[in-house]
Parts: C-alpha cells; sequence; structure tokens
C-alpha cells in the first residue's frame, strides 16, 4: 500500500482528495492517510478532522508527499517539510521539478484539466504528466497514477513548459474567444445560446481530425471580400478588430507553411 | 404538405438533404422534391437519379428553395432561377437576404455549425436562423426549421452579420488555437493527445458558466512572473509570440472592463 499525503488545500488538492478518498474505499492499493491545511475549515466538508493537519511537524511518515499549492508557494512549502530523503512532487505545470527543496527526492505529479470548484470531473479521463528523478520514484507515481487516470505521461520540466504553454493557447486564449463571442451577441441582442453547438462541434471536431485539417473560414480561403466586411463590422472596437486581425493573419501565415 | 428544392451540392446541401430525406421518411410534412447539381455524380450516393436537375428549367413548382451554394454564388444562382414570386432562401451566415434576386420572396435559413463531410451530424441540435420579408413564409419557414431542429431562432440580416463575425471566433479562431497547441506539441515531442481532455472541458465548462466568469490562466491573474516566461519560451517564433501578447493583452483589457 501507497501511503499519500497532500499538502494544500485549493482546486488541485480538493479534487485529489475526493479522488484518493473515493480509491480507497474500492481497493487497498493506496492511503490517504493526511492533509495539511492552514485552516482546517477549508476541508471540513471532504475529511475528516483527525486526517488535517496544521502544522508540518505533524505530518506523519508517508511514501509520497504531493505539494497542491499556488505556483509561488510551493518552493517555500518544499522548503519547511521536516524531513529528508523522502518523495515530494508538486502539482504545477509552470514550475520546474529543481525549484522543490533538495532536502527530499523530488517529482511532478501534474493533472492536465481545469478544473473548476464544485465542478466533479473524473481523473479517468485526465492526463497526468509525471517526472521524477531516479526509476524507482517514477515508478511510484506512475502506479499512483494509473490508479486514478488512465492516461499517464512521462513529461520533462522542459516539455511541461511547453505543454503549459500550450494549454494556455488551448484553454485560457480558447476560453476568451468564447467570451469575445459572448461581447459581440450582447451587443446585438444574440442570445449566446445559438454559438454553444457550435462551440462543443468544434471541439469535438479535433478529437479525430488534426486542427489544420479542420480549419475553415474566410483566412485559411483568403476570402478578402468577407475578411473586409468583417473588419468594417468591428471597427468600433479596436480591440475586437485587434484580434480579429492578428488571428487572421496568423491562420494565412500558418496556411502558408503547409 | 411542404415540398421542398435544395439548390446545391455541397457540404450544407449534403447535410439538408439527409435530413430531409429521413424526415421524409417519418412524416408527411415535407417533401424533397428536387435537388439541383451541376454534376447528377456529386449527389448519386444520396438520392435517386430521377430527383437530381441540372438544368434551372427543370426546377418544378415547389413550396420553398433553398440555395445552399457559396456565398460567392448565391446571387448568380437566385438570378437564373426560371420563375417569379415563390419563397427563395440561402443558408449563409454572410450574405444578407437582399442579395437574394427580387424576383422572388427572399428569405434566409442559416444552419448554425460547422459542417465536415462524411462526418454525420444531427440538425435536432444545430440552431437554425431564419428571416423572411413577411409573416406568412416565415411561418413556411419556421415550420421547415422545427422539424428538423429544436434551436430556431428569428435573426435579421444585420444579427447575422454579427453572429458571423461571432461564430469566426468561436469557431475558425478557436480552432486556430488548437492547431498553434498541437504546433507547440510538435516542436517538442509531445503527443497532442495529451491536449485534448483540457479542450473539451474547456468547451464544456462555457456550457453552465459565463466565459467571462471561467475565465483563469497568468493573464486574467496578471500574473507577471509566468507570463514573462511564456513570451521568453516564445521568442524563436514571432508568430506565436505576437498571438501570446495580443491575446494576453485581450484578457487584461477585458478584465479592466468588468
Amino acid at each position: 500500500m501507497i501511503k499519500i499525503s497532500i499538502i494544500g488545500s485549493g482546486n488541485v488538492a480538493q479534487h485529489l482528495i475526493t479522488t484518493f478518498l473515493h480509491l480507497e474505499e474500492l481497493s487497498n492499493d493506496v492511503a490517504l492517510i493526511q492533509v495539511f491545511s492552514r485552516k482546517k475549515e477549508n476541508l471540513s466538508q471532504l475529511l475528516s478532522p483527525q486526517k488535517i493537519v496544521t502544522e508540518f511537524n505533524n505530518l506523519l511518515e508517508a511514501d509520497l508527499y504531493i505539494i497542491a499549492v499556488s505556483d509561488d508557494a510551493i518552493e517555500n512549502v518544499s522548503a519547511q517539510l521536516p524531513f529528508r530523503n523522502r518523495l515530494v512532487v508538486h502539482t504545477s505545470g509552470s514550475v520546474p521539478v529543481t525549484q522543490l527543496n533538495s532536502n527530499n527526492r523530488r517529482g511532478v505529479f501534474y493533472p492536465l484539466q481545469t478544473f473548476t470548484k464544485g465542478k466533479t470531473i473524473s481523473f479517468r479521463n485526465i492526463p497526468i504528466c509525471l517526472e521524477a528523478e531516479n526509476t524507482f520514484d517514477y515508478q511510484v507515481l506512475n502506479k499512483v497514477a494509473r490508479l486514478i487516470s488512465d492516461k499517464v505521461y512521462a513529461i520533462n520540466s522542459e516539455q511541461r513548459k511547453a505543454l503549459h504553454v500550450a494549454a494556455v493557447f488551448v484553454n485560457n486564449f480558447t476560453n476568451h474567444l468564447y467570451a469575445i463571442g459572448n461581447e459581440i451577441c450582447i451587443e446585438n441582442q444574440i442570445p449566446f445560446d445559438i454559438l454553444k453547438p457550435l462551440m462543443q462541434e468544434t471541439a469535438d471536431k479535433v478529437m479525430t481530425i488534426l486542427p489544420n485539417e479542420a480549419q475553415t473560414g474566410p483566412a485559411v480561403r483568403n476570402d478578402k471580400k468577407t475578411i473586409a466586411a468583417h473588419e468594417a463590422f468591428l471597427i468600433n472596437n479596436e480591440n475586437q478588430l485587434k484580434l480579429y486581425k492578428t488571428l487572421t493573419q496568423s491562420i494565412q501565415h500558418n496556411g502558408k507553411k503547409l
């Protein structure tokens, strides 16, 4: 049995806690023995108070410590752990494994997904990107990851940096384009609901077709008449117009490379 | 029974043909009496050759003619129809109803979706945006649209122009961000599959939460350190860097408006 402690009480920590507690009920492969949280009440809905510790000194020996705190706090938290040579990982897409304190054996357990407070989401479909400094530690992480997810990948710190940037494009920036779509709807008294099936199909399509092959629209067709009409429509909104021009140019730039 | 003729053999035409033929089997509300296509063989997989006409003069009297051709061809095709005062609509998001020839009663039957050749998609979930010049014609369009879709909207030409621009943002531009994500993966030997669950959840999230509320990431947090690290990572790809900066600025611009 792999004994796990989680450090943190935010979105990712809470999703991991729920998942490990559920797993405990089904098998003896893992045990979530403790969770560290500055404030017990943050987690009182999720697990019994005896399992919550508020002081690092009260952390028991575990096989794996998962630090699930904000990026900025990882270095400091890992330096405060009052033990040595144990396996300590963080869950961040953008922090190199070397930011963890070298007192312990270091690794990364990065679930690549957008977590919403209160929205349950199955870990089975969430890719988990693993990194460790030696083979034995990697095997521990791999065993834990495969218990909760069907999609486990070995990703080093350099690749993880790239993946995090790619995730910003397909998640943060895509969501912003949805926000622009909503803004245009509001400005023209159109219900945003009209766009929703299109948004879902746009995502569904690239599950089976490469995005470059799925590209449609005036930019990739170089349909100058429609592009000019759209730019004229956006003329009074400097921000929307700048986005439209930049994205259109980028599509045409990519088209040329093919 | 409403008698329908479709003019065109492209993606939208083929999806409409399949849908109306299926509907014919279930009810007597509509009949697809003819399809016009310059080349019979384009449609030979879909319907019996007797229903396909290659000359406008062979078009029989119908209650509704649906012109589903490319935007540029709509005006010309509608001018060639050898009859008067019948209901003729086009299926385009970006062409005003007035580009249809005024010899006939004009309207729009615009299914807002991205159609892929060979990929079947149920019309029930596709919003259909209707416009007509009089109430009687609107009722005909509304009856036909409701037979195939649960989502029917009255959208005038000005609103449709806005909707088409919004669709470019949430479909064409979003797909391009997927392409950039794929490009970054390829450049760093990362399987694109890792990003797919994130892409789907990003779309799923805004089915129930407004995009502005769903926005996460370094731009909306104004996390200057992460933004600087991402820009440094993209320094050798001018196009990716320009997109990153423009979208980050736009997210921060939108944040300020809230």
